[in-house]
């Protein structure tokens, strides 16, 4: 039998008291708790089931799914209608409205759960979830830092893999081998039903402006319909940038980071737009400290980007993105988010990718992205330190 | 501009003909579909947005991303509460009950689309959407075939990739290599928000017993508890069998196919183990024709692993699945359903995957799976032609 549990009890107290505040916020006093992200976050592992958690009891784990786990308030079950006499055996009532993970979860789970704990209206657990892992315990931070240094390593190694001739999408694969190598879990877990992306994002040339269904900085046409998005079997040539975006997540809790690569030597606007996405990662880095507005960091973008010239290649040429930064943590769209209308305020915790990024017609897509830590004092602290001046493949 | 619809008319037709049909028998007049999946179904592309369709008017595309997208009924659109105008100026208004995918549509979502639409209690349209793509288009069939094709091509590679003292991670990283280099996606679609596997599973020895929380036929621990399933890291020994089952997505449809290897000989009881998988996989292609419930197959497979006296060891040992087989498509969990309580009978046109699997403690997974096609008339055809005996790496 396996601990269910694998959180040191300092740790999950710690990410529970944070939870319970943002619950106790809401008005909300109990909660279901079921989506695989959420109950990784809240007990180190992801299994199949629910968890139960309330303002003044502890928590009480429904597993479905490894039949091997043990420990405390651990309830084998096999359905939800089985929750409310689990609960009843130690003592529980669900009192008021339930919270579920109303963002997440199916609407028929969602009702099939209301009904078997016999709860008329449901309130959102979602938001104050999400407000709690948007500041990160000290734990998450070093699996942060740790991936980060593990995407770096791999990053250094993208120039070795270069051959001439190749396309995006071979070169694509060969960094997700090292990647992999590197102990790249390969998940990449996005919130929200509706954005895909395998491994992450190359963009040679002109694909870069290619607009895709998804809410990403960047898109790219893919090379099938059921997937369009990235990289598209462009064959790298002289003049054009590749952008790699690729995947962070080494140990559960990803790093961001975006470089550029090109053969040859780009044109002198591309490499200005690059050198602007350095300047406003570094501004934006010195400006990030707790208090500050989440929209100002994206005022400041866009103004460098608008007073430099390139305000119409600012984060997407074509199809624009509406953001230029975002947290990232279990997920690659954490808060708070970087963008004109956030109601988000930096807080000392928050982990942040910062992605400014330009697309060059006739170059393709240029500039960085990197993962900083808001500190309690002093500019943000960057967790992703590959070189991030534009690299030569020759 | 891109025209959006990227099937033929016909084509499209075709499919919208079998899914009105559904709603039709289940009282549904009109549904907005939203997931990618169901577009791609529907229109051959994925895109951000939502499909109005309806028994007795045009479908209208509601496209939010990406933005170059044209074609008859194509209304770009920034939210859904911009629907009902949308649809007023093309003189359709919704009457009754609208169908959501309840099934795999946020609760959040669909409360936000229903009132979008003015209804008060919606219809799920999940289901209707299942049954029609449980049976394939002639066109559908082709892209499983030609997935089918490159995933043997690449299992054919399978014995070149392995060298003495690899882990089943490090084995695992180098087919996923070879077949991205085919032409593998890398997505992996399995319906539900609760399943996730990257690019498939390879387990090495007793790692195949170990439970995980997801309903695939075999588990294994996987490297990370965020990803408990899977490759664990074992070093690959002599006696230990190898499963490989990896991800067929080569087209947007899938195939899914499983071989086994070994270094050396295997002890006697796991090599009649997958004698009998084999023996069982022909059985039921035999035996799988129109009209033969889906459960028959599935009493067959327990029946002969039962006269074998391989029951404990079936569909696993510490753990079992409670299905050998599942339709598969541009998802790997679809209809029909091969289980004891499945009400499903199957059609010409299903696609379905049989997987009869053991779990021999001290050796590890042996068996095979093989995605097959049912005939008008005739045995099932087999799509995943790699040989299916052990296969020895030394």
């Amino acid at each position: 039998m396996d601990r269910l549990v694998l959180l040191s009890g300092e740790e999950q107290r710690l990410r529970l008291a944070k939870v319970r505040a943002e619950m106790s916020a809401r008005g909300i006093g109990c909660a279901l708790v079921s989506s695989n992200v959420n109950l990784y976050y809240l007990t180190g592992r992801v299994f199949s089931g629910y968890m139960f958690i309330s303002l003044d009891s502890d928590p009480v784990y429904f597993v479905k799914r490894p039949v091997h786990l043990s420990g405390d308030n651990v309830a084998p079950i096999h359905k939800p209608e089985n929750i409310v006499a689990e609960l009843g055996a130690r003592g529980i009532a669900i009192k008021g409205c339930i919270g579920l993970e109303l963002g997440r979860t199916s609407y028929n789970m969602a009702m099939r759960l209301l009904k078997a704990v016999d709860c008329p209206t449901p309130a959102d657990i979602t938001p104050a979830i999400a407000a709690a892992r948007a500041v990160k315990t000290a734990c998450e931070v070093s699996m942060i830092r740790e991936s980060g240094v593990r995407h770096e390593r791999t990053y250094h190694k993208i120039p070795s893999l270069y051959q001439s001739g190749m396309s995006d999408v071979e070169l694509q694969i060969e960094i997700e081998r090292v990647s992999r190598l590197e102990g790249c879990l390969g998940q990449f877990r996005i919130a929200g039903d509706d954005m895909e992306l395998h491994m992450g994002n190359i963009l040679a040339g002109d694909n870069a402006d290619a607009p895709s269904p998804f809410d990403f900085a960047m898109g790219g046409a893919g090379t099938d319909p059921s997937l369009p998005v990235g990289a598209n079997g462009t064959v790298i040539h002289p003049g054009m940038s590749v952008m790699v975006d690729m995947n962070g997540n080494f140990t559960g809790y990803m790093t961001d980071m975006t470089r550029c690569f090109s053969v040859g030597q780009l044109s002198p606007k591309a490499l200005d737009a690059h050198q602007l996405s350095i300047d406003i990662c570094a501004a934006l880095a010195e400006m990030g400290r707790p208090g500050v507005e989440a929209k100002a960091l994206y005022e400041r973008a866009a103004r460098m980007a608008a007073d430099a010239g390139f305000e119409s290649m600012f984060m997407g040429h074509r199809q624009h993105a509406g953001f230029v930064g975002h947290g990232v943590g279990i997920e690659i769209n954490e808060l708070p988010v970087l963008a004109p209308k956030s109601r988000d305020v930096l807080q000392a915790g928050n982990v942040i990718a910062v992605e400014p990024k330009f697309v060059v017609p006739g170059t393709g897509a240029v500039g960085i992205e990197n993962t900083y830590l808001v500190r309690e004092d002093g500019a943000m602290e960057c967790l992703t330190n590959a070189p991030e001046q534009m690299i030569r493949f020759d």
